[in-house]
């Protein structure tokens, strides 16, 4: 075996730098990546789990992550939902559409409701999960800037915003959590 | 040089095959990918344009094309604009978000108003563009079945439907146009 070895190239008939197999001209062509999740709730309550992997270790989150191939974005969101937290869950609409440009990217979230409660269970990427009031949202202690505004998103949908998908709060790209941090660059 | 040479295995600490190179141990990592396009008006007329590449080169399109790295879907449906029609766009709205689960792509399709209607150009990749009025759409010659369903949502749009994204039309998956045929998998 060799060593991969990659450099960025304006391959033939091309007009972005991709980066080039030194070795043999493979091209890596990448695009944005598409991020499918679901807020998820039970009784007035709404799951959360806590990631038991890098990026955002040990911070909450809601079900989520990339949407596989000849995967629809519904099938997605409820396979993470199964991954994650073993939750079956039924959506019932998209609640937003966020862009995180410097992560390159799409973010589909949407609202769901637990079927089978009894059958949560943290999968191998959580710690634990919890079933929490919106009055019990740890907002200190969330993975992702958009994890805010899912749950934030959400509660407007729930107390009756129209069901117009949001997208980004005015003003925000995703970089910076509501404390100011700034987010390190393979953060979701 | 050598010659590229990859092999469907599942790599260590991963659930899925992916194409692994054999050379190097490099994992081509895929994942669906984003079509960002719009349905561009200019007083009761909509922009159309003839695709000069494969696939279905000749057929008419709205413009649209894979989002880049770093790019929000507003930005990449206005660059599409701009590359195939030189067409300056402003956005008006979300129309659609249709899945093709077969090609693993995700479409976001936006309502558009056309801003300089005399700097129109026929693009690299357009044969040549027209602003149709919708009953001189030719819809036995479009290029894909999302372009039938964006033109027909956008009329319905156009028509009062309500400002919530439309999705693919009730069992469409986007494999077959109207009229019966098939699309091979490459297509958009």
């Amino acid at each position: 075996m060799i060593t991969p070895s990659f450099s960025l190239r304006i391959p033939e008939g091309d007009e972005r730098a991709r980066r080039v197999c030194d070795h043999c001209g493979f091209v890596d062509y990448q695009n944005p990546k598409i991020v499918v999740g679901s807020v998820v709730r039970h009784d007035g309550r709404i799951l959360l789990c806590r990631r038991a992997i890098e990026p955002r270790a040990g911070f909450w989150t809601i079900p989520a992550g990339y949407l596989e191939l000849n995967e629809t974005p519904e099938a997605g969101a409820m396979r993470e939902a199964a991954e994650e937290a073993t939750a079956k869950i039924a959506i019932s609409r998209l609640l937003a559409i966020y862009s995180v440009p410097r992560i390159s990217q799409v973010q589909l979230i949407f609202r769901a409701v637990l079927e089978e409660p009894e059958a949560l269970r943290a999968g191998p990427e959580t710690l634990e999960w919890r079933l929490v009031r919106p009055d019990e949202i740890p907002f200190d202690d969330l993975a992702f800037p958009s994890v805010h505004w899912a749950l934030r998103h959400d509660m407007a949908a729930e107390a009756g915003a129209p069901p117009v998908p949001f997208g980004n709060p005015e003003g925000e790209a995703g970089d910076v959590l509501p404390n100011g941090e700034r987010l390190a660059d393979e953060a979701l």
